[in-house]
C-alpha cells in the first residue's frame, strides 16, 4: 500500500472481525514500530504483544476507554525506559505501528497509557521491570467499522513562516 | 513508495543539498501531520512552516541541537494547544510528517522542542498563542547524506503476552 495513502487515511477503528492476526504480520508491524524516530537513538521501548483471551479481557477490564480491546486479535502494549523523551518515543513508535497496521489491511486504535490511573496496574501485569512505563495499549484486528470523525481542514493548521 | 518500506528505512537525515522544496510538496507533507491520531480527536496542533533563511538561521542559533536547520530548506515547528495529551498528539503528527517526507523522497530531522529551555522563545518568535507549546521542530530538505545509526534487534524488543 502507498505510503501517502496510508497515512492520511489511516482512521482509529473500534470493531474487529473475530478472525486472528498471522503471526509474522504481528512480527512486521512490531519491526516497524521500532524503527520509529527516537532523541538520541536511545530506543527506549519493549513491545508486548497480547494475543491471548483471557490476558487481552482482563487489561480491557483495567482500561476504562479499552474495552475492545477484549474483541481485539491482538493488544500491543507499548512500554519504554523512564528516559526524558519517553513519551515522543513512545508516541512515535505507537503512530508506526498504527500505520503498519493499515499497510497490513488491518484495524487499530490508541488507547491512552501514559497518565491514566491504570498505567501501573497493566505495566505490572505484563512483568514490566520497575523502569518501564506504559506509554500506550494498541489494539488491531481486521476492521469490522472505521470511523470517520471530523478532521481541521489544512487551512486551520497551517501558517507560512509565522502563526 | 510502499509504506512498510518507508517506516522501515525512515532514518534522520542531517545534512541536505542546497534545493528548494515545492510548496504543494510541503503541504502534502503537513497534510500527513494533520491526519495523524489523535487523541479524542482533539487535533490540537498547529503547523509553522518556516522557509526564509533568515528566520531559519534565527531558529538554528536558538536551537543548540539544531543547528541544521539553517541549511535545511524548510523547518515546521509543531506546536500544540496545552492539552493533556499534547505530547502525544504531537509526537504522532512529528513522526507523520517524518514519514511524509520519506515519501516524496526527502530527508528530514526531529529537532526535540517541548522540555527545551529554548521552546518557549522559538513560540515566541514563531507568534504563537500563549497556551500553544513547542513539542518538535522538524527539518526538511533533498538529502545530501543520511545516518545509519545501529538499532536494537527485534528480538531484543518484542515479548509474547508478558515481558
Amino acid at each position: 500500500m502507498e505510503a501517502l495513502k496510508v497515512l492520511k487515511e489511516r482512521r482509529s477503528v473500534r470493531k474487529y472481525l473475530p478472525k486472528s492476526v498471522p503471526k509474522e504480520v504481528i512480527e512486521d508491524i512490531i519491526d516497524c514500530g521500532r524503527l520509529a524516530a527516537t532523541a538520541l537513538n536511545r530506543q527506549p521501548w519493549k513491545f508486548v504483544v497480547v494475543t491471548e483471551e483471557e490476558r487481552r479481557k482482563h487489561i480491557a477490564d483495567i482500561c476504562e476507554y479499552g474495552r475492545f480491546i477484549a474483541q481485539a486479535p491482538v493488544c500491543v502494549a507499548v512500554l519504554c525506559e523512564d528516559t526524558k523523551y519517553m513519551l515522543e518515543d513512545g508516541a512515535a513508535a505507537t503512530q508506526n505501528i498504527l500505520l503498519a497496521a493499515k499497510a497490513h489491511g488491518l484495524g487499530s486504535c490508541w488507547v491512552a497509557g501514559h497518565k491514566k490511573l491504570y498505567a501501573q496496574e497493566v505495566a505490572e501485569y505484563l512483568n514490566a521491570a520497575e523502569n518501564d512505563k506504559l506509554i500506550s495499549l494498541i489494539a488491531i484486528g481486521y476492521p469490522e467499522q472505521e470511523g470517520n470523525p471530523p478532521k481541521k481542514s489544512l487551512k486551520e493548521v497551517l501558517c507560512w513562516e509565522k502563526c
